[in-house]
């Protein structure tokens, strides 16, 4: 499978060896995408590593916005890759913020405040010239709404707001149990959506990823397995029989 | 399979290649088509796609009304189909109408009134004399509301609404977890379904579509296999063994 | 398989061809049927046809209540069937009746006043002197009841309504996640129950009509093809290896 | 399959030819029974025949109480199988009471009284030394309770009132989503459970009858095809393979 | 397979034949054991057959606290097996108590007084010097508690209670949708937990038993056919082809 | 497959046989790990392994809390293993707390206040100088909490302190319905899942190990069987066709 840059959509390189191919030139320049996954498919690394690449081979300065876990956690779980956080982060080539939401924070509706967050982001994003955004998780910011429609509008919200911005964000989502997200609306209003599954079948696990959206791009559509080792995330770009492509507007 | 036309039920075509044939002559000419399908499978492309061969072939302008998208990015998202929506704009052949929905205006049953978004839609099919509508998408406007009773009543509404303007329109819906529908609604009020499937079997990805239901029309009735490729969509009419046609007043 | 009339319980004849033979002479004459389906099985068509052959062929002038549809889209769906609703009407054969049920009539507990409709119905079964009665769909009447006990003494009194005018009415309801209906209790308070199925398998769609249940009389209970074409409905017969026929006073 | 009297548990013929053979000579004497089953499975003309077959046959009258059907209805839906309802009523045999709960009856949550309906099946039993009982439908009585605890306080209530009355009392109930009955208590507080199932497999339909549960007595425990025909219901007593039997207490 | 006693746990006969060989020498002596089960599965026989057995063969009085049978009904469902209750509680080696819970006694959060329940037990066990009790069923108890971490407190209390007096008791449970037990908690709370399964496959049945968790012993963990004849339940210790053990301090 | 360090990562060895190879060296030394199973599964016995091994092998003394067996019924569980608890927490190696939540502890929400927990916590940790925790279970907790908001950030609260504490700590979590515990959230927030389970097949129980993540750390990713005898839990790290490994951020 040859690279196919689209002339019309700007792009990206993902820092995912292989998935550049199948994304025919990377992920959308300045639009948010969706990695989503159940617990232990590598949503996070996978954040890291669009970040690490970002600075150190595209020149793309990047902000991890971080609700799970510390920077210290991070750069411990990161240095076996050979990602050295702390010196990426005294260049000015990346930022992690780690986002504390104590419990007075989340009202009685169970709704975070989105605009403190534009805030410190903007901050952030501007204190180093960031073009790259990696938000982990979404569910830490919205797992307490239950109105659909009002949980709607703040996902659109915050995605509108990176646009402006300009930065090609990652927002990284926990696995539903019978949709993609675990609000099953996420995915709806992504412009770009990946699927990681780390499945098991008799006894054996594989990692597969999935294209599932790329509003504006031809792109692969068919499940392709992936590897973590010691070079971090890698997608094995295998052309199978079938490979129907999309140039979907929106899905 | 060739194209017989029904005298009786004007029809409008539907722009997309193989489809005009699976109707019997495209889209029921006036009424309200529901397209439906989870994330990714080409439900926005369908109604663009509609629009821009209204526009260009049938010398039928058309309104977008799109919740999710804005303007630039369809344009961009479409611009590789050779889809140049400015220049439709321009020719009053084509209006997108980006409609955000703000927190505030969703009271708090999570209603959204459809009074505002008549008067809205009516003045952009006016402006340019519409005979194409797409309503992207029918849960941006309820899916805030728990009772299903003012829920079918609300859609039968904006239906009704539709319908009396004399437009031909596409209401895109996402799929529900058991049912078409998020809802499980549209589909009995809807005169005419179409469902986008988008099935990954065996890592291999394919994209089918089914008329579900059409009121008034035979019409193909198996799964037919459809391409999202660098020039839109097109239908695969695959004359099957078992092609079984239907005339249905309503089901 | 010949149709064996059962003595004791009258029957009027279905219209639909096959049907007559698998019921053993047509509907249960003076009782309420209940024909269930998902969106696009026939259920209108269904009953747009057992009125006109009615009023036809076996001079039973009938009603149809329409909550979904207007007069003109019905008659436009089945002109091309041969059905001519505006000549029937004017021959006093048959009435059209379409019910708007505004937001305001349903109250905060979703329910719908069956007296009104009562009046309504009353008038005009007396006015044509309506022997058969199509009400499309009972959801519109009840979708918004949540308590059961209450909902379905509603449907029993409705049903007792009907019983009492001493028509043969057809109801049609919508399909169920997991039951025959949406609530999974009309087809216990139903005298008679009919499924019709539209299903895909291997790409391919068929048709099926299954009598789930018919008091007092011997049926065929398997589930038998039936087609939609340019005459209407019809149901083949299938006389198939295991033909267990029932009597059932009420299951 | 040989009938086998158990000496110490009293019995009385089912009056359903076969079954008597499963049960080991018929249904516990005195004790509700439990028949289950969905829309058309013949839970009504099971209870109908057992009355029937018990006033003419084993000098039984008794008393059907009917939520659902009325006397004129049920008398017509059983003049084919022979069952001459009238006659039976006349000769003090066969008593049968129509039960219309009015909405105002169920109060707010939806809980209807059993005291009323004691006083009344009281009346009806002591009027013609009933010695059998059927209740058709449970449901009737309690679909509208929500509170778990007192729903099975209240199914135990009904139930010892009928011991205690001394009657062999037939309960009908429907069948539930993922457990026998819609509640999925009744069948944990009767002392014999019996499911009627109505199952279509390849378009073929088949009846099978199974004896969940009969405390304090052997029975055969597989699944038993059933017919209904124009002498009514009958059982075929299949010898299979395993035959495995139970004298269960309770389960 | 034999039985291989284990030292360190106190153990006491479970009076099923075949069991203690399962379990390594029988119930943990002084510990509550949870026997669950569907309708019809055999727990109460189960529970009667413990305290029966261990009356007249191991000198361990026993307690039967029925929420669900009389006191009559219980003698008489287990005539047939020889178990002469009536002689047995004259002999002060049983006492059967039948708990009438009323409405009344059922708050408005459904719950039950565990105190009074203590003090009814506590009585009835020093009365006969109890060594053995059987609770017949938990969900009489517990069916109306909605708050899980009030209901796991509650199970918890009365599993300490039963331990302090030093009784090993059974306590029974209905089968749950998804999890062992209807709430799923009692299973995790349980140090013994027993699982009587009563299966029909391709119309034949078939009962099981299976030891899901054995704190502090070794035991089968297969599936154990288990058969109820006229001299009870007796369980057939099948050795397998795989027969891991486990010695499970709690799971 | 040989132990492999990862020299960034710090490990401590688990206690249990063949499991310090599929993970590499061991656990993440100072970082909670969620042990998930049903009941029966062995997460208890695990606990146990992991401080008495961390206490007599590895001169880490550990601190049990725990919420469901009193301090006496896991001395006597875990005997046969020869595990003496008694005589470790006489040498100041282990500690075992048992702690009853009362109702009353238990607000209206169902919240349980962690603050107090961590006093006692702290205090057995700083008097034994514990380098290792076990809490059994999460549930004891949490299960009370309905808004996952809320539910989220306590958990991650809870997680927080014990890595501030510098301890190794076990969490015991109850399998969910359809994710890996009971509330789906807690394999999202820790750092280290391994799933216990324990799989009836064919009649036949297998027990069966997976870990599914691992931040920081290459580790096996298939299904390793395990035992249970008379040495505790063993692992069996077979090294099978596909052994793709993980070296995961976060996941």
């Amino acid at each position: 499978m040859k690279v196919k840059k689209d002339n019309n959509l700007p792009k990206t390189p993902t820092g995912v060896s292989g998935l550049d191919e199948i994304t025919n030139g990377g992920f959308p320049k300045g639009r948010p995408i969706l990695i989503c996954g159940s617990a232990g498919c590598g949503k996070t690394l996978f954040g890291i590593q669009f970040l690490v690449k970002g600075a150190t081979e595209f020149n793309e300065p990047g902000v991890f916005l971080s609700f799970e876990e510390s920077l210290n956690d991070l750069s411990q779980n990161v240095k076996s890759l050979g990602f050295d956080l702390a010196k990426l982060m005294a260049e000015k080539k990346l930022r992690i913020d780690h986002v504390h939401i104590e419990r007075t924070e989340i009202e009685e509706t169970g709704e975070y405040d989105l605009e403190g967050l534009f805030i410190r982001l903007n901050y952030a994003i501007d204190a180093i010239g960031a073009k790259r955004v990696v938000l982990d998780t979404i569910e830490s910011l919205f797992s307490g709404m239950n109105n659909l429609a009002l949980l709607r509008s703040e996902i659109r919200r915050l995605f509108q707001w990176l646009k402006e911005k300009g930065v090609t964000a990652i927002i990284t989502g926990e696995r539903g149990e019978k949709s993609l997200t675990r609000q099953g609306l996420e995915e709806y209003v992504s412009d770009c959506v990946i699927l990681l599954d780390f499945r098991v079948i008799d006894q054996i696990a594989t990692r597969r990823l999935r294209i599932v959206k790329y509003r504006g791009s031809t792109h692969g559509t068919n499940e392709y397995p992936f590897l973590i080792d010691e070079t971090g995330i890698s997608v094995i770009p295998v052309t199978s029989l079938s490979s129907s492509h999309t140039l979907a507007a929106k899905a």
